[in-house]
């Protein structure tokens, strides 16, 4: 772990770089970067640029913002500053970071502006762009992320994406895909913005599909006003409910073992793994919404889910040589089974409806993490449901046929709940279960015959729903390889394997920016024309010019 | 150019590693090969390992089978080695080969893995593999573009994607992808497989879909026969028909113009552009079918598609500094217009059948070609139907609106033809102009309306068909720039931009094979772990064990 790790949490008091305001049912997310606020010392974040720090601020707002304010149905961002919106990713702090934090960064930012579009899609609170001055770069791909983007038509306020001409490298947080997969921009006219470094503005930029509206400069504080209050006057959040608060989440560090509430993560680095063992809940749920409502952030899915996040974004930035995540649960199957019942029965309330969407995030943010995941299904386990997720989205699991010796627990066993076949899809649109028998559609349909059933070794694997079913005599060994093996082959091409046989079938928008534009940029980001000591990323700003390698691969 | 270039013109009499022969309606192509018949200095193509030059080969004889032999109807590929079918790509190669080499390598693999799929699937010849013995990496990959997989049940023979265990790399030929795309194998059993170097067998082999069938070794080579007999049986390719000769295609070599009888391509080093300015047809069509046939190889379409994709793998691989593609053409468009006319009337001829399905596939070649592409519609030009297929390729195109001061030449126009709206879909399974129009389906329809008329500049750009339309007086400073510019940028972040760009829309097997796993592969082959020093590539076989920098990224 490094000196000064990465603390993801956060609130708005602890904000510096955005500000936070709702009047009614708009939302405002401002942006002022403070230049000097950076996440480590040796840039500054000039004209509104932005690095990890500025981003893990949005996202939590945007977390902030489902959760605490019910009555919010649209959001605007927009720039505190005159004539600058944002100019992107900082790009000072780039050429400053290892490969692997430039990666992770790209990832955490791409997930946020994904959860800025569920927020739009699934959550009834729509994002507005409003753009007066410049958005380049990351700028424009945060505009991407919106519904709508409004552009100040003042012959100077533009759109850019500035990277390839300037940089050497592509829009990082899903700009290219977004523009011919999202806003269906043409390929030729897509080809020639990306290409042009001071961007497109006025009409050229309404007509190719860049912006949705041009709006006088005078006018654009109004205008985005009357928009964002039309657009939220269509929501389905309820305007008279409050919000829960969402402390920041509490975590002990004690050496290599890290304590949640709900979790423990243990790390163990002579085989770089990390147990990340699930606990499940204390006591029957709450019995209905309304109780829901009073347990807040202590409600046992909501706090789970947090801390869950909490410890795959520690694990994914500060402890990068933990390749390896081992996932382990222990409770009991009953109260989890209860609480997915309750989840499943309150779905049409909205804080039901937000706790399921940011698992459904959560476990997606696992199906991205560049780690190795074995899941294990032991005695004593609570893998039922929604946290059997965790087991359908692990490279392989192994389960205990049968006892251990000396031990008085019960055989373990999984279990399917009605979470399983709908509301965690993963980024290919499908459920885990659909993806996992793509050969054999019907018989995820069979297995919602076994909603309900506590399933042992034996009957999962003929199921399909595990890998491994080894038993006590030989279980030990097992796991032990297979956890070793994995520490000793290469990351990157696990990585690459990883990314490539856990998204069968279909593609979406969200996959290809995953996929398709991450292993490009993880590959642009390697080569000496973008990274070398005379390349364009190192040398923005010197006035020295890039000698490129000129050979196309 | 390099010293000594890659030529990809070849001949059955000129094969060194696979025999092809014919047996009534089935061919056989039996891989033997030639251990010092290495295309460069330097390794030994052992244990049935290939190198560009087999892929070579063997892209020869698919497309050969297709036009030569209408009677086959199914293809076996098999090994002439006993216990070894095929070790896939050979080690020291790759280890002592340039990035994009390596790079150009694995893509024309791929390229003639979907040309077996093609035929399979558009041609009515399939293709079967039959493995006795170890089918390793590129070897199980080459199975996997056949329909249908039978293996030796000897309790050895086996299969197996060795590369991320012993070479720290992905297999390099769409393997993962088919794996979970194609064949359907479950997520984890395929993460099993590829982490397994010795690989899988027997009935776990069949049980997890790696292969079709097991077959005792004894009954192997007749169950082969018979299993490839009822297939060709069902074939819709006409028994009765003779082939048409494919002689080689020939070229003039003359400095840095290269001239085909369809084609000329001109390098402009100082722009590092190639011009490809392809030639109209001399005369008017033949009648029909019958007369197409008499033709064989002359046909003005059947030779331009060959010299066309002959001139794109020598750019490819011989010239990887010209990094843009400027496409041109000349010639008179109503005799293009005749011949599409041709193509589609006697569509459900074999041979017409197989120049159309020639075709769709040069232009796929295209399509994923590293360069970029500027298509130029002027004066002379005769872009209409199939040929105008090349500027909708493009990434941009520019459109002389009027005429060239002092040249009698009219004014250019541009035609649709039938051939626009079906036969050569891109990889995403959609025609250029459906890719093209994404936001505005009802616009591909519209233009149907256009089919067959003459548009002129102005109509072209309201229509969307070209990207820029400018007069005489800006025309040559908006070409040079775009062309100079393209010039200046980074070609690893043209690359990924273009791949990016070009693909919008559904995801195939195809496009994730091009653009997910090769961009995976394409980063992978740049990491030390993989070609660094002490990177696993490069110690394979030496004994000694790499270290690998552990940061996951």
């Amino acid at each position: 772990m490094p000196d000064s790790p990465i603390d993801f949490r956060t609130e708005p008091s602890r904000y510096r770089h955005w500000k936070l305001s709702v009047e009614s049912a708009v939302a405002y997310l401002t942006l002022d970067v403070n230049e000097d606020g950076g996440l480590r010392p040796g840039y500054k974040l000039k004209l509104n640029s932005y690095d990890l720090g500025v981003d893990i601020e949005l996202a939590d707002a945007v977390q902030r913002l489902r959760f605490e304010h019910p009555e919010v149905g649209a959001v605007v961002i927009r720039s505190q500053r005159d004539r600058i919106f944002c100019s992107g990713a900082n790009i000072n702090m780039l050429g400053l970071s290892s490969h692997d934090h430039k990666v992770n960064f790209c990832k955490f930012t791409n997930e946020t502006r994904l959860a800025i579009e569920d927020a739009s899609q699934h959550s009834g609170q729509r994002y507005i762009c409003s753009i007066n001055g410049v958005a380049a770069g990351g700028g424009y791909e945060l505009a991407l992320a919106c519904e709508e983007i409004l552009l100040a038509d003042d012959g100077s306020s533009a759109v850019s994406l500035p990277e390839l001409p300037l940089l050497a490298v592509l829009p990082g947080t899903g700009g290219l895909t977004r523009l011919v997969d999202k806003r269906l921009v043409r390929r030729d006219h897509a080809d020639f913005f990306c290409t042009t470094a001071e961007g497109v503005r006025g009409k050229r930029a309404r007509d190719w599909r860049l912006v949705d509206k041009l709006i006088a400069p005078s006018k654009l504080a109004d205008e985005t006003r009357t928009i964002a209050e039309d657009v939220a006057a269509k929501s389905d959040r309820p305007k008279d409910a409050t919000g829960i608060a969402l402390p920041m989440v509490a975590r002990r560090v004690d050496g290599d073992i890290i304590r949640y509430d709900t979790l423990t993560v243990e790390i163990d680095r002579e085989r770089r793994a990390a147990r990340l063992r699930v606990n499940g809940p204390a006591s029957a749920p709450p019995a209905n919404a309304a109780a829901v409502h009073a347990e807040g952030a202590r409600f046992w899915p909501l706090a789970l889910a947090r801390d869950l996040d909490d410890a795959m974004m520690h694990l994914r930035l500060n402890e990068t040589e933990i390749g390896t995540w081992v996932l382990q649960s222990q409770g009991d199957a009953a109260l989890v089974e209860a609480y997915d019942a309750l989840l499943a029965r309150e779905a049409g309330n909205w804080l039901v409806r937000e706790i399921v969407l940011l698992w459904k995030r959560t476990l997606k943010r696992l199906d991205v993490s560049s780690r190795s995941l074995v899941a294990l299904v032991e005695p004593g386990s609570c893998f039922t449901g929604t946290l059997f997720e965790l087991v359908l989205a692990a490279d392989r699991s192994y389960m205990l046929d049968g006892v251990f010796e000396g031990s008085n627990l019960p055989a373990a066993t999984v279990k399917l709940t009605s979470m399983n076949f709908g509301p965690y899809p993963m980024g290919n649109g499908l459920t885990r279960l659909a993806s996992r028998f793509l050969d054999d559609p019907d018989r995820v349909e069979a297995l919602e015959g076994e909603i309900g059933q506590s399933i042992h070794a034996e009957a999962a694997d003929e199921l399909g729903l595990v890998t491994f079913t080894p038993d006590d005599i030989d279980w030990e060994d097992e796991v032990r390889l297979a956890v070793e093996e994995r520490a000793g082959f290469s990351p990157d091409a696990l990585i690459g394997m990883e990314a490539n046989l856990r998204f069968a079938g279909p593609e979406t928008m969200e996959t290809k920016i995953f996929a398709r534009l991450s292993a490009w940029q993880n590959w642009i980001f390697q080569r000496p024309n973008a990274t070398g000591p005379e390349g364009a990323l190192k040398l923005y700003g010197t006035g020295k010019q890039s000698k490129y390698d000129r050979k196309r691969a």
